[in-house]
């Protein structure tokens, strides 16, 4: 059997026959990020920190004793995830560039289990951006090709997993952070519902819409991270009823898909193309339904997203202005202007629009839109056009991933073959709440027969 | 044995025994109503939707098939709970006078049980206060002393119940409006931990803080009420997890309690001295803890509560400004200005509230506090003075009451004896989230040796 060393679960193999290291990998990830520098994927790496970890994670191999099947592989962890050796500073020059001396639970969860922290992944600055254009240490670059975007805000966590520097990495899902990168560098991404996973030592953009989860290049490596996401934890009162990881039961029969379609959820040609095409592949027959109302459920969305952003920054807004770059803190300053009743007003739309999704539309397994409209943008375009829209560069690549943080549902973005261009092109799939682990058995059940075409 | 006819547990005794009939409960009842009417108790109350009711309980338990043990006996219903035969208004003239054609969920409940809804029950104009003496049709009146106010927002619900017309009724409670008439009427009032019992067709006054409750003259009465109130219902998304209600298992010792004390809980002497004399009759040893920030979190707690009732009102406000009394449209105004970082910022401390009753305080049962810091005011007294201090009589009504709500936690309100003036005085206590049916026994552990002591 040999290894995919790019791949998470590669590398456990790898590790768990003998053929590779937690140093020997540790090394071959750091050399990558050296020979990926341009990407400009990570804000904090240090070599001494990660040596430190996987010497003994070697140690506890050749022992005989490993933490777990994890135990010596690297990840990259987004740099809004508490850290207890790396700083924290979530790519803004608004927090002091200091050590906080602990681990978001999930960073706690996964070094418990001997994962190896190989860095801190570039973010668009607090996560309040989809682009990853807006950072202290500056953009990311897209592997697939150095003049587009990555997207964002978990762009690095991308760029690292997709070019190979780690098997997987952590990000962070207000408005699809997590998804966004994940289909503009082709790899997997997956948001638990919300509720389902602890936010517990990850710096929030807003509590009612953030998510943590992983990035990976294959569903088997999602599916290896998800325990370590899901369950209670009792720092993070969100999670106080989520059970935890189950093993996803396979469909016997092919998904009920609902292709969510409408004003508003206009996208490019291309990536239409790509998206009936793996259907046609992958489930055949699927349904596409109008849903109404888009805009206003996107205003619900921003200004839930901006009081609650405001809110959270009060304190660092007030003390350290200037740290903020001038568009966050333009964001920051109109979500001060949001009143509380304007903000109930969209918690309550919301909540219509989760009864839409739920009762109104005919019966599913997951609803599917794109990831993106259109395919990772050039670093020179701020504005894209697709399907009779003009819009910014910013707001193209939220265009969908809002939905699925809006209903707090369980959201996935795959990769699909897009035969135009060649860019990379993600599907991105909806599941019920509470269905975390349905939703990652649909995605196989596509994957699956996708990957079969190649 | 014979039958009280004047508790709920004793109707339904005599209802099972054959010595009463649904009819002759519902004509005692009506004709209470009748002898009692200079309470003000009811805004609503038709003989004929009444025996209609009646007549099929006494033909269902002549055919010997009763729905319930509650088959047959009457039950008074607030004025903001939907009820398929009687009109809502919530006591106020913003709301057409017309029957909204279904039940909400706690009533249909009780109607599928075969309890007979007897009437709607004054309140205080949309729950949006604790008086009671701002009604469409006037205040109600206490029936202990009819020159003293029934406290409020139930103040309808604890007057039936007080004065025999009823055994049970519902209220609803935001900052204590089951606890405060049901002290200050000498009876027993539950308020459910938030998301254990369904809103669903209660008008609402603030969605985070409200919670449907029974008022009763016996625990074994709030015991018998309480499973049509407790567990999940698919119309109220905040009961997704509610548990059904169980069993409440007796303490086998004395309950921990820890009596709340400090700036801002000041009691009267004759409320401090009858509580204390409660515990020692009962619990015997008792902790007197002292809780600080006490403004802060009275701040949090009311600025929720108009910043959500603004939100809830603002079409019927802008629709109908005159059909509100001046001071609820005064309340409502002043929500309007509260922003939304104000808003998240009052949620936050109320996050801090709950971290610090539950992980910092040392480790409790129960919590204690007097329910009202004063006996039932005159009606004519605007200003109370207690321990120090000088409050709106509005003010002394929540005094204690509104930490339940800022809290979610299960609260009762059981009466204690007051040997200073002979009025009635209640003690509070608050228990775990979660945990109703745990604080229910506690309830009865005290009660249980209060009675025994007379």
């Amino acid at each position: 059997m040999t290894s995919d060393l790019d791949s998470l679960c590669g590398q456990i193999a790898a590790l768990a026959e003998g053929t590779q290291t937690a140093t020997s990998l540790s090394e071959r990830a750091l050399n990558r990020a050296v020979e990926m520098a341009d990407l400009n994927a990570f804000v904090a790496l240090v070599p001494s920190i990660v040596m430190a970890q996987a010497k003994a994670a070697t140690v506890r191999r050749q022992q005989g004793n490993p933490l777990s099947p994890l135990d010596g592989v690297p990840i990259a962890v987004k740099d809004n995830f508490l850290t207890k050796d790396y700083p924290t500073t979530a790519c803004s020059n608004a927090l002091p560039m200091e050590s906080i001396g602990q681990d978001a639970t999930v960073v706690a969860n996964l070094r418990r289990a001997g994962a190896i922290i190989l860095g801190k992944t570039n973010m668009h600055e607090w996560a309040y951006g989809a682009t990853n254009s807006i950072s202290s240490v500056g953009p990311t670059k897209n592997p697939h090709d150095l003049s587009r975007i990555t997207g964002g805000s978990s762009g690095g966590s991308a760029a690292a997993v997709a070019s190979g520097i780690v098997g997987a990495a952590l990000g962070s899902d207000t408005g699809g952070s997590i998804r966004i990168p994940s289909a503009a560098c082709g790899i997997y991404g997956f948001k638990p519902g919300f509720g389902r996973a602890s936010r517990h030592g990850v710096l929030p953009l807003s509590w009612s819409l953030d998510a943590p989860g992983p990035m990976a290049r294959t569903l088997k490596d999602i599916a290896a991270l998800l325990p370590y996401f899901i369950g209670r934890d009792e720092h993070d009162r969100s999670t106080h009823f989520a059970l935890p990881f189950s093993k996803p039961k396979m469909p016997n029969q092919p998904p009920r898909l609902l292709n969510l379609v409408g004003s508003g959820l206009e996208r490019s040609d291309g990536v239409s193309d790509a998206l009936v095409a793996a259907l046609n592949a992958s489930v055949g027959r699927h349904e596409n339904v109008e849903i109404e109302n888009v805009t206003s459920y996107f205003a619900a969305w921003e200004a839930i997203l901006h009081c609650e952003a405001s809110s959270y920054h009060a304190g660092l807004l007030e003390k350290n202005p200037n740290g903020f770059s001038p568009v966050t803190r333009a964001h920051l300053e109109a979500g001060n202007k949001i009143t509380g009743v304007e903000y109930l007003r969209a918690q309550r739309i919301r909540s219509s629009f989760i009864t839409m999704l739920l009762e109104r539309l005919p019966s599913w397994d997951a609803l599917v839109l794109p990831t993106l409209p259109v395919v990772a943008p050039k670093q020179s375009d701020l504005w894209q056009e697709f399907g009779g829209r003009k819009v910014t560069t910013q707001d193209s690549m939220t265009w969908f991933c809002w939905l699925g943080n809006l209903a707090g549902f369980p959201c996935i973005s795959i990769p699909i073959a897009n035969q135009k261009s060649g860019l990379p092109v993600g599907m991105m799939l909806m599941g019920k709440p509470g269905q975390d682990e349905q939703l990652l058995a649909i995605a196989e059940w596509i994957d699956m027969r996708l990957r079969k075409e190649h």
